[in-house]
């Protein structure tokens, strides 16, 4: 992973941990604050608020100041995936039953509700750190402007779950409303905090939109090879997600091939066989998809590289191990 | 109602509307921005707008310079709607089908997430009428308070709902979270758009916190005598709710009683008979608890009016009449 994250996490972790606290008590209001905290005990790696920490500290900010900020992109997160796991029936997040599994549908709604309030509430905060208003107000821009864009992404994911006739175009769209925005959002805040130049602002933004994509395909293929750390493989293909490989091989595959493609990714995730998954997989390699989207994430993150070619070496030296992370990773 | 909403609505109900396009274009992404309209569209009084600009306007603020905020209640309001429809399972809103009942579940969690961003959004807008920072950044703190105030709320009263032994204590902590602070959030932003004293908006809050609970408990008394506008009496008993008759009558009925009383709250909606409803409103007149009702919402109404006796006088007219509304409303 990126040098010094574990660092970083060691060291300042607590100090998130407090940041939330601040805003959220551990003790309050029952199938509310519990069900936060809850959710929040089950793991996550923390690596957003870390991300926006050392990006702000590579930008020559105070680290101090930035906490609140990097506190919020941890409450964001865990928000969408509160309400992503009502909203795909997943049942289990990190080993353990989902908040709506154990709360309820409804309590988990709202309890999302609440956490996106938690998100502007943590921001708010960095007044008292000594972050002016007009920084403030960027960073409060910054994260409508990141969560919309991430909402109708989502949106276009779940149509493009339900379109029987998807281009490369539509998973495109989709992937960089849903990933790329959201993925640079804590190292943007950082950049911000740290009283960073908008050009670095928007080199850091059109990294993402190369890198994120670049991410979400390794993601697809990691499913198809090392099934991202799950016990079994093709998870996506019972998801009837359109993957990069789903669209490509749509392109280039028989009409009959097609059609059972798309029967097999329509059908409910229980009753999808290991063979259905084995015969698109196939069907993929077949049509030497998988290698054209490992080719699709490579020249993505090459040109996401040469984008930040010039910017500020530290920062630049994060996002160079961050890009590479994204292809290497195993799981 | 109050005088001069009808015509601030007809006179300004076109250019809170133009706000709200300003971020929500009416032809975007399917299901998402067709689903807002849709749901915009299906009516609802704007009664929230309306009062903000009342409010501006009585403390001396431009119209021009409150608009962003006004339409930015009103999303608040239907983006509440859309999520409390799915936590609830009511299929039909103002006559038509609930957004998740139109566009599916997962899709309506994603399109109220979508909206509580647009909340952020149109107060930042404010920027561009010449409203300063620190004006937003004080709207911005209200909106978090609110938001949050109101999630706790919900959260107390889907607690309470379940609640087998439900007090008193729990039925006004539950009303306050979810109804005084909501209540009172397009006044307190219009006045501090306006440019409003601290001693103001903290009485607006007081008022708030006895006209909301006030206007609650007449919302639970028209239930059982008018029906609320709907064809039937007795909806709040299908669903279970504790209102300040129940848990009141709780305190003073018998044993058998009180087991008979939660035994029919806690029936599902659709097997709680036209017996069961009538059952327990005898229950309610027979102990009293009706009036005891009515005489605590009129006796909220006199205190709320106490405390705004040395508002403005314009200021003091809109919340006087607003008061009287409330507690002579038929529907």
């Amino acid at each position: 992973m990126i040098d010094g994250v574990e660092k970083v996490l060691k060291e300042k972790g607590k100090l998130i941990e407090k940041e939330i606290e601040g805003v959220i008590p551990r003790k309050g209001i029952p199938n509310l604050h519990d069900a936060i905290w809850y959710h929040m005990g089950t793991g996550g790696k923390r690596i957003r608020p870390v991300l926006a920490i050392m990006a702000c500290e590579a930008m020559g900010g105070k680290t101090d100041k930035v906490l609140p900020f990097a506190a919020s992109c941890e409450i964001m997160h865990n928000w969408f995936l509160v309400h992503d796991d009502i909203e795909d029936g997943d049942e289990i997040r990190r080993g353990q039953p989902a908040v709506w599994k154990r709360f309820g549908k409804d309590h988990g709604i709202n309890i999302g509700d609440y956490m996106s309030e938690k998100v502007y509430a943590l921001i708010f905060s960095s007044l008292k750190r000594g972050v002016n208003e007009s920084t403030v107000i960027r960073l409060i821009e910054e994260t409508i402007f990141t969560c919309s864009r991430t909402a109708e992404g989502q949106t276009m994911d779940m149509n493009l779950r339900r379109n029987d006739s998807p281009t490369e175009r539509d998973y495109f769209q989709s992937i960089e409303g849903k990933t790329a925005y959201y993925f640079m959002h804590p190292i943007i805040g950082g950049c911000i905090v740290a009283g960073a130049k908008d050009d670095v602002i928007k080199k850091v933004r059109e990294f993402g939109l190369r890198a994120g994509p670049a991410f979400q395909i390794a993601d697809d293929l990691l499913d198809l090879t090392e099934g991202k750390g799950r016990d079994e493989i093709g998870c996506d293909i019972k998801e009837g997600k359109r993957t990069l490989m789903a669209v490509n091989c749509y392109d280039r595959c028989s009409l009959d091939e097609r059609n059972n493609l798309i029967r097999i990714l329509n059908k409910p995730r229980e009753q999808t066989s290991k063979e259905d998954v084995l015969w698109v997989k196939e069907l993929f390699e077949r049509h030497d998809s998988m290698d054209y989207a490992a080719e699709k994430a490579r020249s993505l993150v090459s040109e996401a590289k040469e984008i930040i070619s010039d910017l500020p070496e530290e920062l630049k030296n994060i996002l160079d191990q961050f890009a590479d992370y994204l292809i290497e990773r195993k799981k």
